[in-house]
């Protein structure tokens, strides 16, 4: 896929290395994109540079004030005059183009959409590298969706896979939210949720719902498994029944029973962080 | 402190059980209140319920809609009615009251302030209980303070320690994110923080701050420490270096190297997480 390619090197953090599954060409250009469509502006530093460090990121226009170009060192000018003309403009400009109250730290940038990622691009069944994708079970707040992308690009998930409705676009807000991590995760946009979870069994993943009435703990629901999909549930609902009945296996945090549930980008935080924590005490 | 009596039994989650730390009174109107003022509003069903299951929480107006009201069982109207004479009115009434784009389900409370709690209210060296408590340097977003709260509560961290400046008041968007929370974790507002770190050592806290750079893993450095102060820093500009030097152990989480932070409520949660499982598996 496209994003096989080395990052930009634009000596600044996020770095945004390669993502690679395997060596096959983009899925071309087949769903309806809800990605990054249109007029959709990314903003501030962190969601812009690492779009800019990301080699399969085609960009459009990228606007900055005078007082942020004058704080990039000479290299980062350099970096920057090969992928784009960047526009110097006052900071009002920058916020007209915004929605309302966006903090864009007078950077913006104006991406073409990448390409898309489906999940016949994940690694098959005779591939037993041990991983992690999630998948998100209707999850509606871009902010939830962009703080669990930016946990998945630290503890190494490798995929984001959520139903194409009842799944907010990448806008702006969920890019910022996201921290860069829309340029290093997949986002894969999927029709049906209950069929993406049988591909997901074909190509070897055991499909873990999290779920606060199991009767197991994540720990030791995951552990010795080398291919996880975990479900997580929607804000308000949790996981839907449909969606728990398609998993191999449910399981909690270890929760004060008090509380009923965790905000559902922290829940996917110490998921992904234990996923990752047992990862490493497999065998390779 | 007043917060040691049984809860009242709404019969309704979050049942928001009572929190003692030790059989002293409310440690009296000491300090400006920055916590629930004059008219801040509490809303949605999570916030208000935990409020009316709290039998430290005073209730000054309870607001429903009549669909909301309907939805209610007798058991629960019946309880109710011993705590304040609820007021059935239009969902627009509510509306106008709260900030615009408040998702308050119908349901509104407004509260008096619960009693101060301090740091002298915490156990003291002779007490080797395990326990965490947790001190946010300058987080300033609410919606990340109260999800740091409902995690704090999910994971029986025993107080929020945070600067009297630089931290949000507990509105009604702090309160709504904390999911019920600010009933049950107490927010420990001090004068200077600095000072607030002392007195946690005085009383036989470790101080771990949580530092993307710190050499150490945050559950190879916690492990047979028993009462534990994790310290955190501000979204944009992590711990500073005054509370870093005031630290007995810095500690980072195993983030791709790549990635320069979490979210601070995800790296919250995940560190609560690390805590509670530490403290499991020590001996009693």
């Amino acid at each position: 896929m496209s994003r096989s390619k080395p990052s930009r090197d634009l000596r600044q953090k996020p770095s945004s290395g390669p993502r690679q599954f395997r060596n096959s060409p983009p899925s071309s250009a087949r769903s309806d994109r809800k990605g990054i469509t249109g007029d959709t502006w990314l903003y501030g530093d962190h969601a812009v540079l690492a779009a800019l460090a990301n080699p399969a990121r085609k960009v459009r226009r990228l606007l900055l004030t005078p007082a942020k170009m004058a704080g990039l060192d000479d290299n980062m000018k350099g970096q920057i005059d090969e992928i784009v003309a960047a526009e110097i403009v006052d900071r009002d400009i920058i916020t007209g183009l915004l929605p309302e109250n966006a903090l864009h730290q007078g950077i913006a940038l104006l991406p073409h959409p990448l390409a898309d990622t489906s999940i016949e691009d994940l690694p098959d069944r005779e591939d037993q590298t041990a991983m992690v994708v999630a998948v998100l079970d209707q999850v509606t707040d871009p902010h939830n969706v962009g703080a669990i992308l930016r946990s998945a690009a630290a503890f190494d998930v490798k995929a984001l896979i959520v139903p194409d409705r009842h799944s907010p676009p990448i806008t702006g807000v969920l890019a910022k939210a996201a921290s860069g991590a829309i340029e290093t995760v997949p986002v894969i946009r999927v029709a049906n949720l209950s069929r993406a979870l049988d591909q997901l069994a074909d190509r070897g993943f055991w499909r873990i719902g999290l779920d606060g009435q199991a009767d197991q703990e994540l720990d030791a629901a995951a552990a010795t498994i080398r291919k996880v999909a975990i479900v997580l549930g929607s804000e308000g609902k949790g996981l839907r029944q449909l969606s728990a009945q398609k998993c191999d296996l449910l399981a909690k945090l270890p929760i004060n029973p008090r509380i009923e549930s965790l905000n559902v980008s922290n829940a996917a935080a110490i998921a992904f962080y234990e996923l990752a924590r047992q990862i490493r005490s497999l065998p390779d």
